[in-house]
């Protein structure tokens, strides 16, 4: 624990404890502090004012305050990081309005519900950097009228003596450069050999010794969102991340509009164009960022859910949406980037991520990997909100699946203000119970533009907590407050005001939203319980819950369970683990053995059909709720409900809004 | 022997026995009888008047006979075809000049040196029509909720409960047909699975039961020729047959043209369309003659030599002929056919059989396969002579090959009216020793137009031993006879006159095409002496000699032998075996147990580099003479000279013209 520092805020009297560097905007959000915040922690607005009464800040130099005043331990909090264990006050003016009385509390440690690295390390033991592409450096000699065997001969003698590896086809591309390259190179080369797991094949070749750069790359190919990694195949070490709106979108938002379009015309070919166009930018951020040259990359592995992998290598998705739902495929062959129109350079070849179903996809086969659920005795429950929900439930025995159409509201779709989480995304939010004012942060502390999955799922758990929405969903416009206000749409909470947003528009969510929200995680809610009582078990029995999706670098999974898009199995059981599609990819991507690991995974999980399930539209009707028709199976929140009315009902301000948050 | 009948030609007294139809010239050739015949059989000159004495023949009617000839029993023996046992006798205007007189001799055999296919079962035992691409019919259950695993897997179970066909790989364009085609055959339907050898790949997919409809290709890609069967894979059986010249001609007669051809600019590409082409027409021509579709091919197998080979595939030849003469690759994977250019149908591969050598290639690999050395105990010598020379020593234990730079002579190349073995290619000749008249007999018996590989072997043997040439190739202008004569490019021999040719021009045999069959000649046995005596085996100890080469029909061993070309020794261990490249990949096209056979057989083959061995340049000069220097290497030649010189200079007239045949 040497690299964090102690954070006491006053008059709160709370603390936590966060590592070195933290901003301190963020460690008072963490704390369930409440300071004001309107910019996102972009400094612009200049209200997150604290007083430093002890230890040590760094402090971004900002206009917002005086000399003086900096003189007196003044800073914005969120421009300024943890250097030292703090005493840090927050002034009357930064809290306008709060009456809550904070009582001291258990600190929870920073990212509480996130899987950090040494949980994947624990969960996924026993395996080492062994990745399916191999550069092998081979310095053979010249050949001679007693020694005369063909070029290729050469070579494969050379892998076998160098390398061990035996039997290995050379693809064309290879053989055909492979005479001029040997003599240029004066027989010192690199070869790259793609190991399929059928056979080894010699994808590539070039001059002189290249196994110092070698790179793969992982995707998850999402309906709404396309993410890749670039990763150093020497060390294992992620170099670059970039990320982007799948250009299908353009196309329909679902799933379902895209295999329409799919089925008619060229429209397949449109749709694989448009989806190699998005991975083709991105991984030109990747070799920009990181600096590196396109032929170091030698493999690219991506996961996606059924439909997207089939849009991307051209397979006929017209079957997946018509009863009885039959993939064309959910094994997919080693295939050459170039087959596909992806370009990038000679010899790469792409693995997508085996399906299970038309509904449950490569992405929650990568998500499986990346959870170790394979791995481990514990019932884990994993759910994926993406633009679709997919659950499983299972463990090294056994995984049952199934999928449900969520829609892409988690993903920003069909949201007013509804972003993915890149910069200026909104994805933290607090709301101040006493004067309903909100206190954000947005992704790379930027002005504020609009509001991704994981903000949505605060602001609303918030808005809920605070009574701004009641159980329907309905905004009360009757609050002493203008963030509230009718408007001829219907009523909607202003966010952000336009003078501290990016946009110079109110940032706003709207009752449409909260409607189009509330069936998302109606319809995911309504998997989870009949996925569970397809095998007479009940939310009590699950010993993990994992939650994956992306929504934002975080999803704070007791506001997930205060809405009911989760189910309330307490907290301690549940993680986030972000884009498991991505980090089961990338998994994939670094060792061979964890490829053949989804494999039988996705041979080995069965499937649950919904659409066809009389209980699943029970189920879905009594989630339209907050958190669900029936409260008692929530009963943390109940609680906090209950605890909401004393305050406001009469019983004063003894009641602890730590118990809210 | 029931299909056979005896022939008895009176005043010579001398029979055959033939096939049943067998044409009545070409009995009387085999026969060593002489007939004049100008026309090639084709009916035209009207010279080959025979009388039917006893027993019928099938006439076709010809204006050069009366009805009051024909009453008397006049045929064309070239117009006739042989019924039942004969009696014929050759008229004296028919046979003018000749002053031999015949004694009766045991027949020989009908194409006594051709290897039958009675003797390919022999020489290839325990093979059975396996063939690398097999069609399997499926019918199969409809997918439901309940059974509703992917197409792919749909098929690919299908495939393991039905033919015991596992983990077969579906290629992209089959996947990507898939769906749609199962549900427009309502679930019926037949795959095309390739056996590689390495795994098996579904390449094509059809509506309903296409297993009766499935044929394969045999291509031999000769440097000047190249051949073309088409083969039934339900019966074996070859449907149809086409050759043409290698379009690549036009870049360079021989590989070492070509190849430095292939090295500039775009070459390499250039020359792989051109040879594509010819090989797309030569499949134009069998599935248009044997009223097939394109899509029945299911696969190719292709022999070339090296150079042909990388041409074919694209691959980069340079290194070949370049000191220590190294190809790009010895063995090659199977190939889509579409990726070098050649689109028949969907889903076509193609495998090109294993070279051993630069100099060594497919071809010859190919030829040992269809010879059935591998298979026995006997010391064999395998001689293919094309465009190069190539010639392999060894038995079932080893296999030592060579190579020499015979070039086109014997496919028609650098001789005046050399063409290639097509429908009137002069492919016989006898010359009468008394008037220096020829008897010609050409492909489908037209009138003819040049002369192809044996007709030229023929040729100079008769020319030889007839005295119209002498040792060192030069022709005798002082002979009685117009049908030679000097002009200003030197002397030559007139073999057709105008009026008899289709080309209404002479057709003649030069000094200067004479110099380079001798070349031609030499080169050819300057190899097999030096590959003898690099392993201190003399001729005596080869127990059977094959000689391949797309010479035409026949090459009759026993001329070969009066030039040189081949050894003496004894003409019972000498079969000819045509084109042995071809047959070699009709056996591969047919058996992946011959394929793979051919691979071992590239494996096992050791190779010996000629250019280097200062002792070829001394053979090959010694072989320059007709048969050669050392007279006493060539008895049975010596045996028949001597007969002649007795013949004309004054032992008058009892020698054996028999003999000289």
């Amino acid at each position: 624990m040497e690299d964090t520092c102690r954070v006491l805020f006053l008059p709160d009297n709370r603390y936590i404890v966060v590592p070195r560097g933290e901003n301190l905007l963020k460690a008072a959000m963490d704390a369930d502090v409440h300071v004001n915040a309107s910019c996102g922690g972009s400094g612009s607005c200049g209200k997150c004012r604290v007083v430093v009464e002890e230890g040590e800040v760094e402090r971004e130099p900002n206009p917002k305050l005086t000399e003086s005043e900096i003189a007196q331990g003044y800073a914005l909090a969120c421009q300024a990081r943890v250097l030292t264990d703090l005493q840090v006050r927050i002034p009357i003016e930064s809290r306008i309005g709060d009456k809550r009385i904070f009582e001291r509390k258990e600190p929870v440690p920073a990212h509480g519900y996130l899987l950090s690295a040494a949980d994947w390390e624990k969960r996924l033991p026993h395996w080492e950097l062994n990745p399916s592409t191999r550069k092998i450096h081979l310095v053979l000699p010249p050949p001679t009228l007693d020694d005369n065997v063909s070029d290729a001969e050469r070579v494969k003698r050379g892998l076998a003596m160098e390398a061990g590896l035996r039997d290995v086809v050379i693809d064309y591309p290879v053989l055909q450069r492979l005479p001029n390259m040997l003599r240029q190179s004066d027989w010192d080369i690199t070869v790259t050999v793609l190991d399929s797991g059928e056979e080894l094949r010699a994808v590539r070749i070039e001059q002189g010794d290249t196994t110092e750069r070698q790179s793969a790359i992982a995707i998850d190919v999402g309906t709404t969102t396309i993410s890749a990694e670039l990763i150093d195949l020497r060390t294992g070490e992620v170099t670059a991340r970039a990320s982007d709106y799948n250009a299908q979108v353009a196309f329909g938002e679902d799933v379902i509009t895209r295999i329409i379009y799919a089925t008619r015309g060229t429209g397949l070919a449109k749709l694989q164009s448009v989806v190699v166009g998005t991975i083709w930018n991105l991984i030109k951020t990747l070799v920009e960022q990181a600096g590196i040259e396109y032929c170091n990359i030698t493999h690219l592995v991506v996961a996606g859910n059924t439909t997207m992998t089939h849009l991307l290598l051209g397979l006929n998705p017209k079957y997946i949406r018509e009863e009885p739902y039959i993939p064309s495929a959910t094994f997919f062959p080693w295939i050459k980037c170039s087959d596909i129109g992806l370009r990038i350079a000679a010899g790469v070849y792409l693995y997508a991520i085996p399906c299970v179903a038309s509904y449950v996809g490569g992405d929650i086969v990568a998500g499986m990997l990346a959870s170790g659920i394979f791995n481990t005795d514990k019932l884990t429950l994993y759910i994926d909100i993406g633009t679709n929900g997919e659950m499983v439930l299972g463990n090294r025995e056994w995984m049952l699946s199934c999928s449900c159409s969520a829609g892409p509201a988690f993903e920003g779709g069909g949201v007013k203000h509804g972003m993915r989480a890149t910069r200026g995304a909104i994805e933290q939010v607090r709301i101040n119970p006493g004067n309903y004012e909100p206190m954000i942060i947005t992704v790379g502390n930027r002005k504020p533009i609009g509001i991704c999955g994981s903000g949505l799922i605060d602001a609303l758990s918030e808005m809920f907590m605070t009574g701004i929405i009641n159980e329907k969903g309905k905004i009360n416009t009757d609050l002493p407050t203008d963030r509230v206000r009718a408007t001829e749409g219907g009523a909607e909470y202003v966010l952000v005001r336009a003078e501290d947003s990016a946009t110079r528009r109110d940032i706003v969510i709207t009752e449409v939203d909260i409607d189009n929200l509330m069936r998302a995680k109606a319809a995911v809610y309504a998997g989870v319980a009949i996925r569970l009582s397809a095998v007479d078990m009940g939310v009590s029995m699950i010993a993990e819950l994992l939650s994956a999706g992306a929504f934002g670098r975080y999803l704070e999974v007791d506001k997930a369970v205060n809405i009911g898009l989760l189910p309330d199995i307490g907290f301690e059981k549940m993680k986030f683990v972000g884009n498991g599609s991505l980090l089961g990819a990338h998994l994939s991507a670094l060792s061979k053995d964890m490829l053949e690991k989804a494999n039988e995974i996705a041979r080995q999980m069965t499937y649950l059909e919904l659409s066809m399930n009389p209980a699943f539209m029970e189920h879905y009707l009594s989630a339209l709720f907050f958190p669900h028709t029936n409260l008692d199976a929530f009963p943390s929140v109940k609680k906090k409900l209950e605890a909401r009315r004393k305050v406001r009902y009469g019983t004063g301000e003894a009641a602890s809004a730590g118990e809210v948050g």
